[in-house]
């Protein structure tokens, strides 16, 4: 065997591992009763330190040395790129410090389950202090072992290249235009619901009929039953493995808005996930791109495609047939209702003109949390100053739809949040691309001619996992690396 | 760390590797969609290697020697018994035949699917033969390991301690009156019928409304949802882990009778699972005492208690409330279905009188065939033979409903069915202590007063896990040793 061929069998074993960490991860958030998280929490962090043992081979860093010098094709190329940083990512960490976070991640989280209702900061920060001080010592390691900075080292988990010279930039650019066009949009929202008041969908709407609904619209968007399922839980999550993707949302009986265009963006992710290539799926090189890669086809699937107009009258019909017929659920009411602006406390509730202002401010905090230059107990006040600024909204004392509302930093899982507006604007620069490709897609979405949107991202981004680097993939896919533009025209266009 | 701390905290280890095996288990048999079979399948072999690797660590045999040596407390010492046991039972067996006999079985499982159905004797035989080859050699590696004969030694691995000598006994003595109690008792329930025919409650029976009825006695059982769930398998089973118990059951919407005493014999093994000692839960000496003593909880729970007419009474209420009412749901109509005696071919669909003729033809069988007095040709002779002599039924030529109607010898699990009749004999032996003890125990059960008799199975088998033995298990509880006349005068108080 080739080096090359033992790094790719040891991956190919790694592969089975993370199948079990995902399906048994995926039972904690639907079906596992509270009673028992601790002896899962055990289990996981035992399953973690087996994979890292794995990974922490001694004869893994000849092998690399050794694979580098063979001869391989393109795609073992990217796959032993994508090995070499799998196994960095994972090495470079000590095992008590992944054993150690794991289980204040573990306890954090559940606690945080009873806490957050309670609205009790004080014993989450309790919890939390512990989980950014070992993920402070994690951006350290992994700072120090890449050259880069601290919190940098974080968003390359999720984000392979960005930076925060880069993201700097970016959210720059957001933060001089974004406040202005939210007061536009408010503006002329408020104007219009003056000539045509919005009128809200009168419930109930059983649980069954929205989850047959939300079915339906999975049928329509290609989602694969036979490889996935549909359940319920708390915060909703796309989860499992290629072959069998296991997407969740939540009901509320009052309003079936909310949950159906959940099941439509956890579509966005199942769909990448299950046309991923099979033929590599136990390599790295076949594993999503990014997690802004990943929301990006989510955000596609929900903002792009989900609340366009064309859309929403493709699915009106289906709407009215698993709930109920009701004067609010005419076209253009449903349209005003999936457009509206609102600033409001809770991100995952947010509109996608607001959104951005949610990430920038987790983005701000995070990064300050890691570099040391802010802790736990000043979070409400920034939380609530940053607000006031963004979106003109006062959380004072209002932990749980504050900073107790998301479940990333009870998990450690700094540096992801940014990944989330990343998404949006890979997303919007995509449908761009495609809209010139298909000049007439306004009018296939109408029709349910979803098809040749969906080639589009199987043959650009599904298919291409992660054969290329992140700005490879979007310069190839729509001729040229992210620009934000295309988002704020997105935005502007549909909402101004 | 002493030898055995050591010892201890492997075993520790394998405990949350088990979590794993036991939980993803049972996500197989109850939520993953089919096209997610085969890379579970991969996934779960390579867990299987990943715990076959840490038993067989070269250092243990070590350990235990110098282990045996510590000073122990009697919980410890008892961990110290089970943790040599654990690891002899698997170390025991060469690689290669694990291997085999797992493919073996695979492939003879696989076929009996279709083969069955077939009524495929020829085709299933050849599967079986390499089977039962592999697991005489199985035996004969066993045997000479531990110095008993062949199937003693399969017999040890689901019932340490059990000898085909003292099973002879038992089982000689059953013979001696089982035939004549059956004929007795189909005299007398036809006699019965004459004067008080049977009513067959008329569905349907919603599945929603079967589950919450389930789920209703399960609480009146003492089952622990915060600790465990109710779901759905094609065969009912009790999974998962002593914190998180998961049994599942299987509906049928024109018969409610079936999946409610299928709730209540599974709700018998949870209980055990649940209440094993926590603060040795990760250690071998916490785990259920054997097969047997698991089967006996679960009969106590559906045939000693479930089929009492005290039960029925206190239940019967909650049948009508969640279901519905109708003449057919009258206390003596409903024990009359619940005591039904009727020799039939299917061993899993027997009523309590007629079971252990099914396990002791299957324990002749399968111990002439281990111990080479047999052969696989000539089980369907010996099959009809002994049906026709302990239940009166000709089943020559149907194989399908004969010796193809069971998986445990397609799987090679060759020792197994002694463990269900010898459950049903501790259940009556600890039925019959209680009573002593509580001597108005058939008033208390009318009146839902069941706590005693939990604290009593709490106190003196759930909490002594493999603490002893099961001769001594069973006669620090009962005051003897394993004795049948218990379960004899069961029978004939509840059917004469």
């Amino acid at each position: 065997m080739t080096a090359y061929q033992q790094l790719s069998s040891r991956f190919h074993r790694l592969h089975q591992l993370s199948h079990l960490q995902a399906m048994v991860s995926w039972d904690g958030a639907t079906m596992m009763p509270s009673g028992g998280n601790q002896a899962r929490a055990n289990a996981m962090a035992e399953l973690g330190v087996i994979i890292h043992q794995q990974m922490a081979a001694t004869d893994l860093s000849e092998l690399f040395k050794q694979a580098k010098k063979e001869s391989l094709e393109p795609w073992q190329a990217a796959n032993l790129h994508e090995m070499h940083n799998s196994w960095q990512k994972t090495n470079v960490l000590p095992e008590d410090l992944v054993r150690e976070k794991s289980l204040a991640g573990a306890k954090c989280e559940h606690e945080w389950r009873s806490q957050r209702g309670e609205n009790n900061w004080a014993g989450f920060a309790e919890n939390l202090k512990p989980v950014v001080e070992l993920t402070r010592k994690e951006a350290e390691i992994r700072a120090k072992a890449t050259g880069c900075s601290r919190y940098d080292a974080l968003l390359n988990v999720f984000e392979p290249g960005m930076t925060t010279e880069k993201l700097d930039k970016i959210f720059g650019q957001v933060k001089s235009w974004l406040p202005e066009l939210i007061q536009k949009v408010q503006q002329k929202q408020k104007a219009e619901a003056l000539i045509q008041p919005l009128i809200v969908p009168q419930g109930p709407f059983p649980v069954a009929a929205q989850e047959s609904l939300g079915r339906d619209v999975m049928g329509l968007l290609g989602f694969d039953f036979n490889r996935g399922r549909l359940d319920i839980s708390m915060h909703p999550f796309c989860g499992g493995v290629p072959e069998d993707v296991r997407i969740t949302t939540r009901y509320d009986e009052a309003d079936f808005t909310q949950s159906l265009m959940g099941i439509v963006h956890e579509t966005g992710h199942a769909r990448y996930e299950q046309n991923l290539p099979l033929e590599w799926i136990s390599q790295p090189v076949a594993r999503a791109r990014s997690m802004g890669i990943h929301e990006s086809q989510s955000l596609f699937f929900e903002m792009q495609l989900g609340r366009h107009p064309g859309f929403l009258e493709l699915i009106l019909p289906k709407i009215k047939q698993h709930l109920t017929d009701q004067s609010a659920l005419s076209l253009e009411n449903l349209q005003t209702l999936y457009t509206q602006v609102n600033p409001g406390n809770i991100r995952v509730d947010a509109d996608e003109v607001t959104y951005p202002a949610h990430v920038i401010l987790r983005y701000e905090i995070e990064k300050a949390l890691i570099e040391g230059e802010m802790e736990v107990d000043d979070i409400p006040a920034v939380w609530n100053q940053k607000m006031q600024q963004y979106l003109g909204l006062n959380t004072e004392g209002n932990f749980k739809d504050g900073p107790m509302q998301d479940i990333h930093w009870t998990d450690g899982a700094i540096g992801y949040f940014p990944s989330y507006t990343l998404g949006a604007m890979y997303a919007a620069q995509q449908f761009s691309t495609i809209r010139k490709q298909l000049p007439n897609v306004d009018q296939m979405i109408a029709k349910g001619d979803l098809a040749p949107i969906f080639d589009w991202l199987q043959q650009n981004i599904w298919s291409q996992a992660s054969r290329y680097d992140t700005d490879t993939l979007i310069e190839k896919a729509t001729g040229e690396t992210l620009n934000p533009e295309y988002f704020r025209q997105h935005l502007e266009n549909r909402y101004l």
